[in-house]
């Protein structure tokens, strides 16, 4: 078998941390993504030809670009022949706390696998995917790159990826304000260290959390959708954070809090009309605040990454 | 319906955190246990009539003893119209990190239970259980009294036990050296708080360890059975840990960590020969440390409290 000559990946933006699961939890949202394009060159070597779409100040050189740095750790490891160029079409706003820079090194690896003669299976890229996401945030914690490979709800340890049952009707609403959240603050703000009693408190929400998927149970997920890390201290830094959750619960949220590094907003619902008008009260809280918002509603259990097949066989 | 004249029942000792679970897993064993006869007395109120067995220094006094503690909670909540009298027969040491206090406390709330007219499902004792562990721990942690209560590995928060599912075969070794921890000891080594990496790499196992639970799946619960935040501190109290734990492992352990606030220490294994073997490299190398002790061996998954059947109903 041969690879392909060019091929499209696009993947999803995603809630990163999931308030009880920081760096390891993450799902993506049926929204906004990034697409990459991947093309089979005769120099060797991974190089970016285009950046367009939402964020153009990405840096272009590959090995400083998630995207670029992602498909380098995958030729190396593969020792591919041919030289890979990619063209990022960026549909997830950078800073917002949706996983975008995790969404092009995923689009990346996807579209770049590919090409290759004989692809890995996806679970199989999530090394370089850790490689990618390290370029842009500094550490290699797979809680968006993680779901945004296989969809859903994912468990991301450092070396292993794991799908966790969702139940059925399972909604998200996410919630992006205008706004800019200062990756140092963010990172800042988690310095402190924490007592044991918090520590425990806190395991025990993501053990029911845990526990409430594999027994598909409503009331337990609800019992351990909090986030008693890093939630508080990072608060301060969303404007109108805590009348945006109170919103997201008064309109029957099992669960709200920050997407990844904020500035977004997420909350959990069963209810697709309680979703709607909880959607509505969270960019109502934020216009407040005097912030435009943009918002999106999406099940859980939504696809990940995923090539676009308008690509010809190289034969 | 109306209750026993008078009920026994027995509590077997349990492996409390379970590594990585501080205060909110365990698990029983089929080993040693506390038995206690409740008998109704027309002086109201709940009154200790004899501790004997291993421990001869328990208070007497209801309020300050946890077996005497839990039944005053549960009379309370059910209003009993007659008096308890209860005699308590200590099998596990206490300070042994086998939970011992708390076998008294549920052994006496099953007992007690059954002299009601109406007796509460099992579940329902877990808040009594709760109030007299509290007697003795100075603190409300269930890891204990749950498994206790509904036998097998458990989880347990403030306000909820859950039961986990165990992968079939799975066998502890639990070895109890003829030593005392300090509880104060053991207490103020948790004092320093934890950087957030710590927290999350611990917080990673403790997933990995529930979900293997849930997928019946060895490796990952291998995976996640591991103490980062409690263990390391807390090694130091037990003369001869790591020379311990390495005999766990060198044998075929999953995993292999302290016993509530020790001195025990225990490992978890899939093959009943190694186990055995395991035992005896455990003792051994208390032995090198100077260390008498006592070893057992047991399905995970063992049943929790009962009644003894040699009661005599009252009508």
């Amino acid at each position: 078998m041969s690879g392909l000559e060019r091929a499209r990946a696009f993947a999803p933006a995603s809630v990163g941390n999931v308030a009880v699961g920081f760096d390891l939890l993450g799902h993506v949202i049926d929204g906004p993504g990034d697409t990459v394009t991947a093309s089979r060159t005769r120099q060797p070597g991974v190089t970016i030809s285009a950046i367009d779409g939402l964020d153009l100040e990405l840096p272009l050189e590959a090995s400083r670009n998630t995207a670029g740095r992602a498909v380098q750790a995958l030729a190396e490891h593969c020792r591919v022949d041919f030289g890979i160029a990619l063209g990022i079409h960026k549909g997830i706003p950078l800073g917002s706390g949706l996983g975008g820079s995790a969404a092009s090194a995923t689009a990346a690896l996807v579209a770049a696998n590919a090409l290759l003669d004989q692809p890995l299976p996806t679970h199989a890229l999530y090394p370089f995917a850790l490689t990618g996401e390290a370029v842009a945030s500094g550490s290699a914690h797979g809680d968006n790159v993680g779901p945004q490979l296989l969809g859903g709800l994912v468990l991301a340890t450092a070396d292993r990826l794991l799908e966790l049952p969702v139940p059925n009707g399972l909604i998200a609403c996410v919630v992006h304000p205008d706004h800019i959240v200062e990756t140092r603050a963010a990172r800042a703000a988690l310095g402190e260290p924490y007592p044991i009693a918090t520590v425990v408190a806190h395991q025990a929400c993501l053990a029911q959390f845990l526990c409430g998927c594999y027994r598909d149970d409503i009331k337990l997920i609800a019992a351990g959708l909090k986030d008693l890390l890093v939630e508080p201290r990072r608060a301060p830094l969303v404007p109108g954070f805590q009348a945006v959750k109170q919103a997201a619960l008064d309109h029957g949220a099992l669960g709200s809090s920050i997407s990844g590094a904020g500035p977004s907003v997420f909350g959990w619902f069963i209810d697709q009309a309680q979703a709607h008008q909880a959607a509505r009260a969270m960019q109502a809280a934020f216009a407040e605040h005097g912030l435009d918002s943009q918002a999106w509603i999406s099940p859980v259990n939504s696809p990940g990454a995923r090539l676009i097949h308008d690509t010809e066989s190289r034969d």
